[in-house]
């Protein structure tokens, strides 16, 4: 696709539409706006834009509908796939001014919120009503970056993804029309589901707006268990026997060695060594999870537990999460030199066992730094191995790895990507694991982006 | 659209694709395929195919695309909107023979179906296991039709609908070719959500000849209770308090007086008179459960319950659900004179006592008989006036109500249709409530199936 770059003129028209203080060709503003959180390459884009109203949005992508303009999403840069990257230039449209949450109904379990929300500002304005968002990608992510890429995170195992949380939708279409879709009744059969076709489309088909999601009570009561095991095998072998006997844990999570001495040694946090499973239940009172935890603690002693650390109250609770959730960056900080790749395969929680058992020996013979962590509760796997940025015969290593596991993931009847969504990694794999439907997404994008101006280069191989 | 009929040629061809004794022609067969369980009129088609395979049902739709011929899925025949009726005539598909429980991975908590498979019979397959299906439309419908309706029922608020059960489909699409989409994965971001696109779509884009849909543990307890109340409006404000209080029932019924009569009369269960409320709660021991049924109650005096009979045990529970569940059947059989139409309009939770309370005056005013039931937990209300059938004043006054019924509905944020689909009789409301969308539903209508042969007259007006 051959698209015009944006001239002085371009500029100054799309100044005029929103406020020239919102639109920037600086090399800075351009250059914070031209990678993610991926060791992708950097793209820069031609423009970036801050738009205020989905008013100001349909009209900016009119336009460059009209000179045929890449136009890409972004909310916060926190994507590790390149999503947002736009490899073809164009214009980018920051939502950060775009923040507004506009209402927040309650007794309908439901908000409007505007695509610039950030997730975790919303839940810390929630949580007074007792109520929350539960997707937690873990990264300050905005709404709208979550409903691009279908995110999850801890909470996914019982609450599920982004797309189980999305009711309603205003979208900008490729020429600048707006259509709002769905509605805020709690169930509904009429007609096509046009809002989950725009939920996990990384931008490609539409541009979010608008969104009312499902809000959901805070349980009354928390616990959390921290268990270690021999072998990351007996490790998810209890993951797999605590999702089967239907404990329903709010959050099960695996971290390898390597990930648990990172964690005690940036975060002081002393928990066992070794293979470890960490495990959070919720419940309606504190006698009905007492047992919940006392029968987990059984499943990780039949899986051959060398600890289990049960009652963790809040604090350290909030202390293993943020941790947790910090991995990625703690990561980078210790391999300056060294490329990140994260795998993102899911399987099905039955096939969690040999998933694990093949990701951990392939990587082992490597002999490259490593760092297996999961939302072991979904069958989701993060494999983290660092190849030097200078030695390229590393990064094909890296890079073998990464699609041996892809091609197991999808043998086990699993996917390429959990939750970090296609981007630019894993179109190489959509042939392989979609097949014939394939074909499908395409016609469904040539139907909404005939032109392709929508974030171009995702996705599709 | 100028559709072919099938001549005894096409016949002779068909009965080639499958056998000629799973193909008719005859009076009977087709006359038994001509309606659903709705008052709609019917339509015979041309020809009855038993299919067993999906590679039987892919030459089937390749034979009808090259000839131009409908092609209509059946499973049970039980839907309320005219789903199924073949109104151009042609092919009806009847997946009766095509229904295999393919595999049980109980420990993926998956099942493998073909959609002639009953979901009642599924459940009581899956009872020893401890798994079920939840979604639960009542009549003994198949897989493929809960699929094509996204059918729900009353134990969608807490489960939800079907459409959030199905993770991966076997679709024929309109020209014969098959696809496979979704994936066994308990969560995925890789592509567009092409699943979510066929469920609910009515069998309009495409033919499901398999699924895999995601089970659930039984709960270990349970508890039921029914309240009653002086007048619709304090029982539709009790169940917006039971919803509000975060008691997350597995059912939260509302019952008007006449559905209290009837069941009375026709089941001989004594509840108490007046508009009634039936809630179920379940959880992970019975004093968790004594606790949530008493705050129940506590919700329901202060909305001015006057009576309340709590601990239902399973077996009068298990009696009252099949009483709600019959209760179309028993209003039709009460009325043979009359012609039967019930709307289906969903409304945001909040909306629901407004909701309720339109209904009651606007079908008082009719001095007609009127049944008003509700899965009041999801704002979806079911209202069934009856006029008799040879009084045209009648009819379009009942037609009339309706309209009026789903125009505030919309209004109020809702939707046309909460679970029975749009098939024949919602198609007038769809500009209203989808307004400039409905083109995209169109247009994808177009992509998917651009004969127009799949299920003609259905969703569009």
């Amino acid at each position: 696709m051959e698209f015009n770059e944006i001239n002085e003129r371009d500029a100054a028209e799309l100044g005029a539409i929103v406020a020239p203080q919102r639109i920037s060709c600086g090399e800075s503003s351009c250059a914070l706006h031209s990678k993610d959180q991926s060791s992708h390459r950097a793209y820069v884009p031609g423009a970036v834009i801050w738009p205020l109203s989905a008013e100001e949005v349909a009209k900016i992508v009119s336009y460059a509908c009209d000179r045929l303009m890449p136009v890409t999403a972004w909310g916060m840069g926190s994507s590790l796939e390149g999503n947002p990257i736009p490899v073809c230039g164009g214009i980018v449209l920051d939502f950060s001014m775009m923040n507004r949450v506009l209402a927040i109904r309650h007794e309908d379990f439901q908000a409007d919120l505007e695509p610039g929300v950030i997730y975790q500002d919303l839940n810390e304005t929630l949580r007074h009503q007792g109520l929350f968002f539960p997707p937690d990608p873990g990264a300050r992510a905005t709404i709208g970056g979550m409903i691009g890429n279908n995110a999850s995170g801890s909470r996914t195992v019982r609450y599920g993804a982004t797309r189980d949380h999305i009711m309603r939708l205003k979208v900008v279409l490729a020429d600048g029309e707006i259509i709002e879709i769905g509605n805020r009744a709690s169930k509904s059969s009429s007609g096509y589901d046009l809002v989950h076709i725009f939920v996990g489309s990384e931008g490609t088909l539409g541009i979010v707006v608008e969104a009312t999601v499902k809000l959901t009570p805070i349980p009354a009561e928390f616990s959390a268990a921290v268990a270690s095991f021999p072998s990351a095998e007996e490790a998810a072998s209890a993951v797999f026997g605590i999702r089967r006997a239907g404990l329903d844990p709010v959050a099960l999570e695996f971290l390898s060695p390597e990930c648990m001495e990172l964690v005690s040694r940036e975060q002081g946090i002393s928990i066992a060594s070794g293979p470890a499973v960490f495990a959070e239940f919720a419940g309606p009172s504190a006698s009905y999870l007492a047992e919940t935890v006392a029968y987990a603690e059984e499943i990780c002693r039949e899986n051959g537990s060398l600890k289990y650390e049960a009652g963790i109250g809040r604090d350290r609770r909030d202390k293993l999460f943020r941790a947790r959730h910090s991995l990625g960056e703690m990561i980078i900080r210790s391999h300056p030199d060294r490329k990140i790749m994260t795998t993102d395969v899911a399987v099905p929680i039955s096939m969690f066992p040999s998933m694990i058992a093949f990701a951990d020996a392939e990587s082992r013979k490597t002999s490259l730094p490593r760092y297996l962590f999961s939302h072991a509760g979904d069958g989701n796997i993060h494999l983290v191995v660092l190849g030097r940025k200078d030695r390229e015969s590393e990064i094909r290593t890296v890079e073998e790895l990464n699609s041996r596991i892809v091609m197991k993931a999808i043998e086990l009847g699993g996917t390429a990507t959990g939750e970090h969504g296609v981007g630019i990694g894993k179109r190489i794999f959509m042939e392989r694991e979609h097949g014939k439907s394939l074909e499908w997404m395409r016609r469904i994008k040539g139907l909404f982006d005939p032109k392709g101006i929508l974030n171009p280069g995702k996705i599709f191989p």
